[in-house]
């Protein structure tokens, strides 16, 4: 396409970097920032910069943070004795938002995919190791909680961590597979129908 | 939704005022540059202060310009006695894909649309009539194609520049509705067709 300007030729190279947006995303995105006051534009460049050498990564769950420590690992109200295993900040903000979980995070950065070239040694995976083992003899790790997601590479990751974290002897539990809620039986697959079956919850 | 940190809540915030962007994909547009080298956020940041701050348009037809008259509008090999009135930029870029037109542009920067509270004053129509007018007497203006959509908004608009264009007797035309190319002429809406049958080419 021969764009009218060189400098709206840029902006939408640069804009159709992002996924999921294309090279006419990208010419609707900047005719729109054209036409609003420009200060709109500035804080939406001032909040990129700032997010991308500004933020820093908490030194224990590697999520996201404003400071050394994040501020789920440093609350005093959380259960240490829980970490739940996330392939990246948008699932502790996903299980956050449930208000079922009350333990702490370990955020991989990621999920073991040979396609796109993601090894066990490009994630978190020796830290977490490390948090489980040196945990302070008052304050055990007792469960190590696999949130992936339920695909070929979540599955990989979890066997994966499952071997690794055998000599520590802790406990290590999976989410449920199953049903979603408000799911009709009669159109759910077969593998997550037997699945459900297989991981059955008895009335007690 | 609870933020991990003040940066990248601000960062969500400011993408998602953009059109067509949730506050999900804000989150996972910002997720996506944290992971990527800190230069690419920077090129972005830089190309969109670029475009809002430098930007120009073209003195006469109101087309986005890197100077003070547009690449179309400087062109000798273009017919400089027809102008093709459009909504914006993309409608030129539209029109220039296609091949098929060698006139001149006149971008109104809008459409008529009182439910927006757009008037016809918010738009370049003036100096579109004063483009016509005054035209030099060796190369004057003999045809003002409209190449509006076919909305409520872009009949009203065509309506109103038909009237303003009364006056200087030059040529008006619209581009044609029908049936689009590959259209099944069964599955057709009864307007369209009725607008294709009026509206038929006779062979020559």
């Amino acid at each position: 396409m021969n764009y009218p300007s060189k400098l709206i030729e840029n902006a939408v190279n640069e804009i159709s970097r992002l996924p999921g947006i294309g090279k006419k995303s990208a010419l609707r995105l900047a005719l729109h920032l054209l036409k609003r006051d420009s200060e709109q534009t500035r804080n939406l460049a001032d909040s990129l910069i700032a997010l991308r050498e500004q933020t820093c990564y908490c030194r224990k769950c590697h999520n996201i943070s404003d400071s050394g420590i994040c501020s789920i690992c440093a609350s005093s109200r959380r259960d240490a004795s829980v970490i739940c295993v996330v392939t990246d900040t948008r699932d502790v903000l996903a299980i956050e938002n449930t208000s079922q979980y009350n333990g702490l995070y370990h955020v991989l950065g990621g999920i073991i995919s040979p396609m796109e070239g993601v090894g066990p040694s490009d994630l978190n995976i020796d830290s977490l190791i490390q948090r489980v083992v040196s945990a302070p003899e008052d304050e055990p790790v007792k469960e190590v909680i696999l949130a992936l997601s339920a695909t070929m590479e979540g599955d990989t990751t979890a066997f994966y961590l499952q071997k690794k974290l055998k000599a520590t002897h802790v406990k290590i539990s999976t989410i449920a597979r199953g049903i979603p809620v408000g799911g009709d039986l009669e159109y759910t697959d077969e593998v997550t129908l037997g699945r459900s079956i297989v991981g059955r919850l008895v009335y007690e």
